[in-house]
């Protein structure tokens, strides 16, 4: 078993770097903050004894040596960039959880056959460099190196600039890992919805990940006077909208359970109360467990918004920006979640992330797994995300004994 | 018959006061910009040889005087700031148009019995000073000289010093007249609707003016995770608000053709694409023909919303920010306009305003009477607002004739 006591300080000291008045965290990626905080768990690496590498994006490994020099490592990790007003939990959860598997084992003398890493990756929020989960993108191949680092923040700072200037702009290629590529890789992290508490089950077990669309959409009207203008006559871009995003909630209903449809972003133009809307600019956002259902539910929309549009005597464009397959987690490195949680008598169900996460790109490389633990109220990406001792304990209980199953004795 | 050429010239000049690139202007209430065309409108009411005082609030009144000293005036008038991307012909129009009456009457050395007086009223438009139609409001008693001049724009400025520092603020109280509250009072003006163009009618008579009641509506669910949260556990606040812009539209369609609703400010909370939006306010705006109908829409809405908020799981709070009682024009003033209309032998319809003008403040005090021309597309409140030469002689003529009906030879 861990050092609940000593997670959960680990938890709060990290908690300080980046603190706001309300309790939460803010610490974007590449920032002033982001640097103290990778200094602080660096540190703490180097403290546990891990060796540190770090990649040319970013990415920071701690390496803890097994005993067999050919065994390829079983690793874990997550992110300690967060939200413009985050949480103390999100992403820090995981690298904490890693951390103390690796003094636990320390403490015990508990020598491992294949080696163990802690890895934080750079940038998974994705709220100041586009796009989300960076680090892990290029760690797996979805991203170059050179594409990553040419990202801009809105004040044109690049991701390579701000990598060099804070001091992680490491020499190691992405994707390299001493030994090659991981035998295994966890991720414990905070469920950042409402089914674990509301079943009370202290331990989700991921099977895998929704797979995710996103789309832009404009949809173009006529600007108009609200007052001399009929009502037959007008070419109202939100009132088109309003019936898409109804029908996007429709769609996403038709595909329960399985299936998920946000519109998060919407922009009227001109936004002014006496003025019938000539333009409007909105977000969707689909998730599925398959991609027939996603494609199910990209057809529904294309055709939806097309006769709703018409309806409205506006025009709709729609682009997809952003794609994420459904992910499907390793058997047996789920298996070694559910055995771990089995045997520390700790209530457990099967669950699908409905999140992106570090992990999910891992997954296409690597056989993969993750532990979720219950967070209040589901709440996430806010300053109010609060997890109990207890359930961040268990989670990381689950880390070790998974990562022990795998890395062997 | 008026000089179509002279009318048009004047329109001209004027909206070299503020012009911008895109051949609109922009002249604000109480900037330089409308003390430029202030001092320009104030000179030519001058040269035409009227006596011009200036009221409290900025009001400014030309006066010619008429044979019967007993008489009252018969007022014509409009208003000279624009929006912020204004066209050249709102409000603008009125005020040329009456200058053009006694330019006319000048002309042909004819006397009138009643006294004739052009008006422009202060801050018609209320983009930077609110409430619209601030000066006819005072002027009618709707709202004190100091309340208006307590209101500030987004910098703090207010009207009553702004006024001072342009050299507005006249000695003459809100609302007195020279020899009495107006016999009459006619305002052309350009439709700001598509109705004139369509039918091919260069002249609307105008029986009255819809009543608007414009309301604030805020919808609270709670953010979340667009991922991890089931589509039966959200309290999706956009989802309700898309529901609602709809039920506005039913409504004002249930009310058809006398009533609109429309909603043309939204402002979505935290406007992010993979957050469920916890906060959403938007605004509602609803015209009618009578009150009964105002009422009906009212109620139709508040239970609507009710039952839409629940359904999303959401709360809603709605406030009432503005109200004007559907107008009914003066019959003789209406009567004067049509045949006016007729003697000259010009296509005429009777038509609603369904915009806010001076002349709805106006006639709650005098009889009152308003000449709608067409413009391009019913397109107003924007730098492409367009009109005919020849309709916006029409509409002048219709006026001269009916002022001069009303103040007798
Ligand atoms: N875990 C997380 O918040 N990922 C961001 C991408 C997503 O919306 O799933
Ligand atoms: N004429 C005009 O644009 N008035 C503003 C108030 C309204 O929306 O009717």
């Amino acid at each position: 078993r861990i050092d609940a006591a000593r997670l959960w300080q680990s938890l709060m000291d990290l908690a300080q770097v980046g603190a706001t008045p309300k309790g939460g965290v803010c610490r974007l990626a590449l920032t002033d903050q982001d640097r103290q905080a990778r200094d602080l768990v660096t540190r703490w690496f180097h403290e546990a004894g891990l060796s540190v590498r770090v990649d040319e994006v970013g990415n920071v490994f701690g390496r803890r040596a097994g005993t067999d020099p050919q065994a390829a490592a079983v690793a874990t990790g997550s992110h300690i960039d967060t939200q413009p007003s985050g949480g103390k939990f999100d992403g820090n959860y995981g690298v904490m959880a890693g951390l103390e598997v690796v003094r636990t084992l320390n403490d015990r003398g508990i020598r491992t056959r294949a080696p163990i890493e802690v890895a934080f990756w750079m940038n998974e929020e994705g709220s100041r460099f586009t796009p989300v989960m960076m680090g892990s993108g290029a760690f797996t191949g979805v991203f170059t190196p050179d594409f990553v680092r040419a990202q801009r923040d809105i004040d044109g700072l690049s991701v390579g600039d701000e990598l060099a200037r804070i001091g992680y702009r490491g020499p190691v290629p992405a994707g390299e890992v001493p030994g090659g590529m991981f035998a295994a890789y966890f991720e414990a992290h905070i469920e950042q919805g409402p089914i674990l508490e509301a079943v009370g089950r202290p331990i989700g077990v991921v099977a895998g990940a929704l797979g995710q669309q996103w789309y832009d959409v404009v949809v173009t009207g006529q600007d108009a006077h609200a007052g001399p203008t009929p009502m037959a006559l007008r070419h109202d871009a939100l009132l088109a909208t309003a019936r898409m995003i109804d029908r996007v909630n429709r769609i996403a209903l038709d595909e329960a359970p399985h299936g998920r449809g946000t519109v998060g972003f919407a922009q009227v133009i001109p936004n002014s109360r006496n003025v019938i809307p000539g333009e409007v600019r909105f977000s969707v956002d689909f998730r599925h467990l398959s991609q027939d259902g996603l494609d199910r539910m990209d057809a529904a929309m294309r055709e939806g918004f097309a006769a709703l549009a018409r309806d409205c005597q506006c025009e709709v464009v729609l682009q997809q920006v952003c794609k994420f397959e459904p992910a499907q987690f390793d058997a047996d490195c789920v298996a070694s979640v559910r055995h771990a949680a089995e045997a520390l008598g700790l209530p457990h169900m099967d669950v699908v992330s409905g999140a992106g996460h570090d992990a999910v790109y891992v997954s296409a490389i690597a056989p993969t797994g993750m532990i979720f633990v219950p967070c209040k109220d589901g709440i996430s990406h806010n300053e109010i995300e609060d997890a109990q001792p207890e359930h961040l304990a268990g989670g990381a209980d689950v880390l070790l004994l998974a990562m022990l199953e795998r890395a062997g004795r």
